[in-house]
């Protein structure tokens, strides 16, 4: 399969609530590579979101989904008492507590179908791997496929999978981590020792995500052997980016040096900047598993973003949030290019010969 | 402060059991800057060691403490119950039992009064920061001083307290975390994002450990803005590495593909590969304070290394352990040197300009 899709090696991370069409459009055009969230839009969203980018821009599209194993199985107990624990903040936030905690609609199959039809030029996926007559219907249909491995073990089953590339997403990345194979805290690897063990691994096309802010990340993601770099904070702050003004507020301030890891939000490990949720909700009982969890604290999350209060809603962030710049978002890439180019222009000397 | 102990960007981490004179010698006299681990030196075995290191090179000669704080206070209750629970080891390993648990030497202003009669050309510190009064002499004597961050709060107050320089000391790292502000959990930045926020909020020159297997990593480390990469994992194949052959047997399985944080060895958190003792010690109860727990278990780890056993050791690995490799020191800076260029010449065409 062709790299043909990375004009520039950066590529906008899939960043649901930021990267609306608008911000994945600005990215492509402006040379890089912008990859759609369509993990939480219905099958007929995903159609209509990846038509409104065609129009918008004539290089090619990448989307990406989360793996899913349907149908759910209900951990009653949790979802009750989480459901209990939300009580207070739907209270503080002035917002009605529903007699039934909201449920995850269960349409992945149709995601993927949608996506099928809609044909991206590159299908990215997180959270494990598709069934493989699945891949191979992506595969078939000429669509190049990108897998998330957070670990060297991972990577080696994306490979097996067949995947034509692997997202290495390091323990620095904002949001999601996307480990499906042991659990998240024995699979924290740094993108800088991740990146060139998965190249070495796999032999594919790697992509490092985690903890790259400017273009010296992406200069060292290059050298490491990435093919390209991909950055989701850093784009957070874009002028096209979708994101609350609490949050990014919250993005702009001196907050945003510290991240940490919470399931309180989505009943996933993601990365993040602390609040009063993640500070106040810290028993695992009293957080549903995914996609629960997410399915229950939306309308939380949606109030305290309308309210303009960070305090109970996900300030995702990665761990070089702290670089990130508010500019139009081809002048982000710009940046990245030009302080990228200095950076190894800079290194070179160091090294004799 | 000159950086002319830099002459390759190549840094030999201090790897206490590794690093003996041998190494730092042949590493420095491949053109690296070797520091000579003397954290668990007595003050007279500091000055041989130092003499022997000036005796086998010309080169710049550095050393490195661990910042004490002593007298140390001592948690009776978990000394006991860490005493009882090595019983066990010490039964199956066929040693005795000690009737009173050891306790560490209290002699660190004796090792300061040592390093600074030996002179060094540069003093390394770990665990936090020395008196100002101390730092004031080391400077006064014209000994260049590098403090360990592992934040970028640490590196601010390193920078603030007037150091020459910063060990940014990314999660990816083996062995012990520098950390000395917050709880190390809440430390645990990737060197791929540590590195270049260090850079920015201190000015000073920035040696970047953690995660560094192999001339990738030495590429992305100056990349990243690092003025040098420090490497301790890397060396500990190292022909003139003095590690236990239990030791470097797991270096060389696939068990290094995995590491994990424990305390369970020295009372602190450092990171290393699983073992039995790892895996059967979970209560922290169980664990004394450092530096109670590394002098406890001191007699524990010798009958295990001695006996060819991997199980009751610290086996210290970084992140990118598996790409360690068994040569002769030279010919591994060397390698650094060549694949750190190679790795900056193939990245520069993939950014255009």
């Amino acid at each position: 399969m062709s790299l043909a899709f990375l004009d520039l090696p950066i590529v906008l991370a899939p960043t649901a609530g930021a990267a609306t069409v608008d911000l994945v459009a600005a990215v492509s055009e402006a040379g890089g590579f912008g990859i759609l969230p369509c993990a939480y839009s219905a099958p007929d969203q995903i159609l209509r979101d990846v038509a409104a980018l065609r129009a918008a821009t004539r290089r090619p599209i990448g989307v990406n989904l989360f793996v899913e194993q349907q149908p759910y199985e209900r951990d009653h107990a949790r979802i009750a008492s989480s459901h209990a624990a939300l009580r207070r903040y739907r209270d503080e936030l002035g917002i009605p507590h529903p007699d039934v905690p909201a449920a995850p609609p269960e349409h992945y199959a149709r995601q993927i179908e949608a996506v099928l039809e809609a044909r991206p030029d590159v299908f990215t996926f997180t959270f494990g791997i598709p069934e493989a007559d699945v891949l191979a219907r992506f595969r078939e249909a000429g669509i190049f496929t990108l897998g998330t491995a957070t670990t060297v073990g991972e990577a080696r089953a994306l490979r097996d999978a067949g995947v034509d590339g692997i997202f290495a997403q390091g323990s620095e990345a904002g949001a999601h981590r996307g480990t499906f194979l042991a659990p998240v805290e024995e699979s924290l690897v740094g993108t800088l020792a991740l990146v060139p063990q998965v190249v070495d691994a796999t032999g594919l096309p790697v992509i490092a995500a985690g903890g790259i802010g400017d273009g010296r990340g992406v200069a060292a993601a290059l050298a490491l052997g990435a093919v390209a770099a991909a950055l989701g904070t850093s784009f957070l702050l874009a002028r096209e980016s979708a994101i609350a003004p609490a949050y990014r507020a919250a993005l702009k301030s001196a907050r945003a040096e510290h991240t940490m890891l919470t399931r309180v939000f989505s009943g996933r490990s993601a990365r993040g900047i602390p609040n009063r949720a993640t500070a106040e909700v810290r028993d695992p009982e009293d957080v549903a598993p995914y996609p629960f969890q997410n399915a229950m604290t939306r309308d939380v999350r949606n109030a305290s973003a309308a309210t303009g209060n960070a305090e109970f809603l996900s300030l995702w962030a990665g761990q070089a949030a702290a670089l990130a710049r508010e500019a139009p978002a081809a002048e982000i890439v710009a940046s990245l290019v030009r302080e990228a180019r200095a950076a190894l222009d800079a290194a070179r000397p160091r090294i004799p010969g």
